[in-house]
């Protein structure tokens, strides 16, 4: 089986291995004449000239996996007659956990209160995360990760949704409930989906129901929050600190005053990144499935776009 | 009941709430007689003269109760004749657990990675907990906490003890087993008490049996380490990062390398601190036990001297 890596070549000193790794009976290639290859391994970003991808001279593939969920820079492109796949990384929602329990023990613990400037400050002890109570908007399947693994290690979690649909195991108050939800939060975390009803939700109003020193993580989407009042909060002492990975803009421009606020710590939307080590199983079951002439996992319906 | 708090000033603030909530018939004070006194609450640093404490006037106290687990620096005091008592707080295991979680996490994403500089940099995406293992040295209580807090979210961990003693749950290696857990740690954490047997264990040849790129985590006592060599490793780009609570001389000395080295954070002793909303109800338990006559808890053995 013949693949050609179709992504930007960053990317290839981190996927090649796993890619080989989990699929031996491939050869994948950066480079050869496009009729020779059975499949295509796509990123966004290819060719690096900055010219549309031509899918029309790979006139063998037989599938055109994306690294990536995300499928809308490719799924109008008129050349790409063959099947196109997303990827769904089983990894996804493990990673998004990871980050939020990182970030949340950072703050949690005041980490950052020990410069490394020769002074021994061994003040105030953080209370145990048992005394440090969470809440987390939106109750879907990455909510859910991070409220079991948050959980999981002490922390008292309240799960906040339209629905107030039950979670085993947490503590889920519905749509009217948001006042109690906000005003029990010592650290809030936001993995709202960008709807019409969830649009600018955190603007001065809710931020002003959090607690005293409470703390925001906002690895969801951008357009939850008002850039602007969650600035005023930080900037009067009301909230302590804001770990955000989404954005309105991204990338965030240079400018952006989140860059430089001492209370405020950008990420480069990357709490729910595609990790090589368990996307590229996946990609390598879609690769066999299409040289056998199987269905294949995550096909796109291009009429839907996704 | 009358409770004379004997500590040092800085302390009064964090502790006067969790000791009179947990205490709500006892009255705290910070002067008055010493004859009119039942007990005292004592910490190292009192009196803030520098003069050393003189308990004789304190006639009719019943108890000295210490704030930390370690008395050494009371225990030999000649005008100390009432019952002494050590603090065995709760949530010490648990402290030291979250500590080393929250610094593994930020070690393990690479936290660190995302300055706050106006540049959005998404590259490399760290793997999952589950691919990163961890060793841990030491499994006494401390050490299978942590044990379980780091496997409870996905870290596979390995134990390392001098008696090899099964736990629940954990892959454990004996003594001369030492080269296999160091071989196999990603992240190591060292929870080994100072023996004569653990006095600069991590020397040079063992830090070299790590594998390229692990880290080092020492919350636990720092004469097992070789700071020199420890430091030759970091700068050869052996290992990547080290956190470390503990040191040969504390407070750390300002002109240490460790606080200057960028692959080095010190954390001033505080990765098991006693935690006022732990610590105060076993105050409050052995307060009324003294009133009422009852048998303290931690009660010192002056001749053994803890």
């Amino acid at each position: 089986m013949r693949v050609f890596f179709a992504a930007p070549s960053r990317l290839w000193d981190e996927w090649s291995p796993a890619l080989r790794a989990a699929c031996p009976e491939m050869e994948l290639c950066r480079e050869g004449d496009p009729a020779s290859f059975d499949a295509l391994i796509y990123a966004p970003g290819y060719p690096e000239t900055g010219e549309p991808m031509d899918f029309a001279p790979f006139t063998r593939a037989r599938l055109v996996q994306s690294l990536w969920a995300g499928v809308e820079r490719i799924v109008g492109n008129g050349t790409l007659t063959q099947p196109l796949c997303r990827m769904v990384d089983p990894g996804l929602a493990q990673g998004m956990a990871e980050w939020c329990l990182g970030w949340a023990m950072r703050l949690h613990l005041g980490m950052d209160r020990y410069l490394q400037d020769g002074q021994w400050r061994n003040g105030l002890v953080p209370p145990l995360a048992s005394e440090r109570p969470v809440t987390i908007l939106g109750m879907g399947e990455l909510g859910r990760a991070v409220a079991a693994r948050l959980g999981g290690v002490g922390f008292p979690v309240t799960g906040w949704s339209a629905s107030g649909r039950p979670v085993e195991g947490v503590r889920v108050l519905g749509a009217d409930a948001l006042p109690q939800a906000l005003e029990g939060a010592g650290i809030l975390i936001s993995l709202l989906p960008d709807t019409p009803g969830t649009r600018s939700l955190l603007d001065a109003r809710r931020l002003a129901m959090l607690p005293q020193g409470a703390v925001l993580l906002n690895p969801g989407r951008g357009t939850v929050l008002d850039d602007q009042a969650l600035l005023a909060a930080l900037d009067e002492g009301r909230l302590g600190h804001a770990v955000l990975d989404v954005f309105r803009t991204e990338p965030l421009p240079p400018e952006h005053p989140f860059w430089a606020h001492p209370r405020v710590t950008v990420t480069p939307h990357i709490a729910a990144d595609t990790r090589p080590e368990t996307a590229a199983p996946v990609a390598a079951e879609n690769l066999r499935r299409a040289m056998a002439g199987q269905p294949l996992l995550h096909l796109v319906d291009r009429t839907r776009g996704y």
